[in-house]
């Protein structure tokens, strides 16, 4: 029999049902292809720099500005989802045929490189990088967060095809947006409604929870805990909460950053092991800038490994199914040796 | 420069961005292998019934239950994602650590497969065999609805890898669930809020603004309407709403339900001709059991092709990027001869 779990953030249901994972695939999974150190072809190689638009920031050993030497290097998306408008005014709404609501497409789309190499995942990286790959996120929000039009700023990474990557080459993308998306404005509610009734933040009483039971957690230290949350909406399903309460992942001090990133090498290295290759997303949930300041709502970090395909009934319900107890997997990810 | 715009059913904003159409790929997109007719290892495939759990109901030229000359057979999930309690009870729920919800995965998970031959995809069915699969899935929800415990039915399509279906015999399913998901309950409370505000059926008045537009319409008749609608959240998503107010999908008279059946296959004609060959999911929006005579929702039928992955933004923001204007798909569509 299957367990119907809620995600305690979301109020969402997950069906867990590990009997599924018994079913026949009529399709192969393929390995993806060896990829080379430096691809010529590659927007974010060295020596390709004049093919994105000139970069915002980066750190470099040597060389000026779009020029090889950096070891990260942020450029704005070439093919921006959203693109700036003057910092004097607020998009441009309208109401078509007196029932279509509408607005301007403005806000920022950066793109964070977080190697030189074309093939070097997060594993692979330094510790010194993943501490400067996670300062530039954070850096990042802080300059976004200061256009007066923008809301929101999601921070994400897709990894591999399945993870709805366009190019291979490792980074993370970063979209100022002018609204707050329903996603969110859920999870603000939810929260605050915790607040309500329980007189805590929901985030830190599930910190709490999760540390005591152990069931699920993969690693704990003074700053972070790593676990696969009860109701994981796919199997290996990994969440990073700051054990300190804050509502904006760009009030991260360097200390926390740098210990996030370094935290992030390791949950990503056990993952890998465990799952050979894997294609996923990393997505940041942090509060809209008006609500950094809120007692009511915690930042995390999701990673969700793309294992299987959302299908019409995760289309149509909402509600996932997993074919994995996070208990199992948690069990399995936290006894690697790294 | 992109627009974002508004889902009216669920209050979600879609960004559509065509410049980002013209993106660079890095992966090739492959043609799927022809299919044979019929595939000996198929539990699908006609003379293979054994293979799936006994037929709960058919419609047959000849045989008996559980053997070959059936149009159109319905058979239990082998590996549901709900399995079925006594219906004298309710699912026992529980709160595990006095912090995690939980609740048996009670329900029912059926399979519905529209042809005998491994092949044969909507577009190449006859009309007849478009009707029987409609008023089939109807019927169906008529007998699951039947069940106390059950508060939802959940009906789709998965068509092709990129679709989820890890089965290529075209087939339905039907999942009988004890919840009310939130991705339901949302688009009850904007559509009450609807009312409230405007007095009148949400659904009704997009229908009328639509047919008005003609702009996204692919065509209409005096049941119902088919058009891409203005927050399409990927290039070529269609809707099919029949233009009479109801709420429950399982309310369709035996006329409107044939006559949704040759929509449907006129409408995924149309599709293939402009797309060649595409994965797509359907989902059909329908109310709550208990909420069957509401005059606030209105059920409809959401063709979602799977032409590029949910990414990280998707996950992290639930805004969608759209990388084609529905206005310009849809005059595509429009035109095509069938």
């Amino acid at each position: 029999m299957s367990q119907i779990r809620q995600d305690l953030t979301t109020q969402e249901w997950v069906i867990i049902a590990s009997e599924r994972a018994r079913r026949p695939r009529q399709f192969a999974e393929k390995k993806p292809p060896q990829l080379p150190e430096y691809e010529p072809s590659c927007p974010f190689c060295p020596g390709n720099e004049k093919m994105t638009p000139p970069e915002v920031s980066a750190l470099r050993n040597k060389g000026r500005a779009n020029q090889p030497g950096w070891r990260v290097r942020v450029v704005p998306n070439k093919f921006p989802a959203l693109s700036p408008i003057s910092r004097k005014r607020e998009p441009e709404r309208k109401l078509l045929d007196g029932f279509f609501r509408l607005m301007e497409g403005a806000g920022k789309h950066e793109v964070l490189i977080e190697t030189p190499k074309h093939n070097q995942l997060i594993p692979e990286l330094s510790y010194r990088q993943a501490e400067e790959m996670v300062l530039m996120l954070r850096d990042r929000y802080r300059a976004l967060r200061e256009l007066e039009y923008i809301r929101v700023i999601v921070i994400f990474k897709n990894q591999g095809i399945r993870a709805g990557t366009s190019i291979v080459h490792p980074h993370w993308q970063i979209v100022a947006t002018p609204i707050v998306p329903q996603s969110l404005r859920r999870r603000l509610a939810v929260a605050t409604r915790y607040w309500d009734d329980n007189g805590g933040c929901l985030y830190c009483d599930l910190i709490e929870a999760e540390s005591k039971s152990g069931q699920r957690v993969i690693e704990e230290d003074n700053d972070f805990i790593v676990f696969q949350p009860f109701a994981s909406r796919s199997p290996f399903e990994t969440w990073i909460l700051l054990k300190e309460h804050s509502a904006c992942f760009g009030h991260l001090s360097d200390r926390q950053a740098k210990a996030l990133g370094r935290t992030l090498k390791r949950t990503l290295t056990r993952l890998y092991k465990v799952l050979d290759h894997f294609d996923y997303n990393i997505v940041i949930y942090t509060a809209p800038i008006r609500d950094e300041e809120e007692e009511y709502f915690h930042w995390y970090l999701r990673i969700v490994p793309r294992l299987s395909m959302i299908a019409g009934f995760e289309i149509g319900s909402g509600i996932f199914i997993n074919t994995a107890l996070p208990e199992e997997t948690a069990k399995v990810v936290r006894r690697v040796k790294i």
